[in-house]
């Protein structure tokens, strides 16, 4: 009942992550009403999305093509105030963005790009290992910090990491998993609340 | 930190209804990663989006531009299986799209675009009732069914176009209001438990 164009519109938005159906159908109606120059940004800005990047060769974040053909650099890999001994390792980008909006990581990131999933097959071998430890011998990297989610998978490949790249004059860290911020204790699962037991702190002896 | 062409592109995902920051930022590195080729079928969708659109002249529902310059006419008004003398007033094109999936109206369409607001300074002259009249006259319409939505807005609406449009042969209906399919009474709010029960239906007596 909808013109073509739109039907295989709605049908484009509804492949995006969390979008079903009727989503992506407001969307498109919101674009065809009033909206069109927004229609027309977002075609511009999507038309070039691929073109001018590419993952930085030292972390596998996002980096922007340079026009002299140089190996690609993040923003972060490329910034000379971070403490370039100081390694965080995270599963996915979307990790990388949120620890850097917390303002607490004063290194620089690894990408691994998947986590240890026997389940689905990933085994120690899927993971870039050895790009890895070649940036950590490159950097002279003291310290590992392991950002993986605090899931089985997580966990597991945390445990990998530690193994491999552990001793050496490197030291492997794990983020700290407990009742978050601003978390009510009563509603806190088990495992939460063992890990926030048996990672506790002395305040006072 | 984010290449500028991403943030730019997340700032206009977060333009559409119902999408944060988070979720544009989600969409973003979902089509920069493995989803080269969704991004560019989106920017070929969405560049030719307006161009061949436009609203029925005789409903506002959304019709496909011909190459005659003919007027607009959507592919339900021009759907000759459809009674021509019943036609359902709906607030917005979604509206219709919803009650379309219910199979339930065989008739045409009317879509208002806009409900009255007192509050949002929305009147009588803000709505297109003398096309709706013209409308009724030239279909020989005998029945006006309104689904508006049962908010203050489209109740209001309703009852002025009950006003407008009722008498000289034409009936005004309304869309009926109570608990919905599956849902619970003990869950159901004061007003819709009210109406189910105004607007109960005999069974036998």
């Amino acid at each position: 009942m909808l013109p073509e164009g739109l039907t295989r519109l709605i049908h484009l938005f509804s492949r995006l992550p969390g979008v079903g159906e009727k989503t992506a159908q407001r969307f498109v109606l919101f674009l065809v009403g009033a909206n069109a120059d927004l229609a027309h940004m977002l075609a511009d800005e999507l038309a070039s999305l691929g073109a001018r990047l590419g993952p930085c060769e030292a972390c596998g974040f996002i980096a922007e093509v340079t026009e002299s053909g140089a190996p690609l650099r993040c923003a972060i890999c490329s910034d000379n105030k971070r403490d370039p001994h100081l390694l965080c390792v995270v599963g996915r980008i979307a990790d990388l963005l949120a620890i850097e909006r917390s303002g607490a990581m004063r290194g620089r990131y690894f990408v691994l790009g998947k986590l240890l999933s026997p389940l689905d097959g990933i085994g120690p071998d899927d993971l870039p290992l050895a790009t890895l430890k070649r940036r950590i011998a490159d950097d002279q990297v003291r310290e590992v910090v392991v950002a993986t989610p605090p899931s089985v998978d997580g966990e597991a490949t945390a445990l990998l990491l530690a193994r491999e790249l552990g001793g050496g004059g490197v030291r492997v860290s794990r983020i700290a998993s407990g009742v978050p911020h601003g978390g009510d204790l009563e509603f806190a699962d088990q495992i939460t609340l063992g890990r926030a037991i048996e990672g506790r702190k002395i305040l006072g002896e």
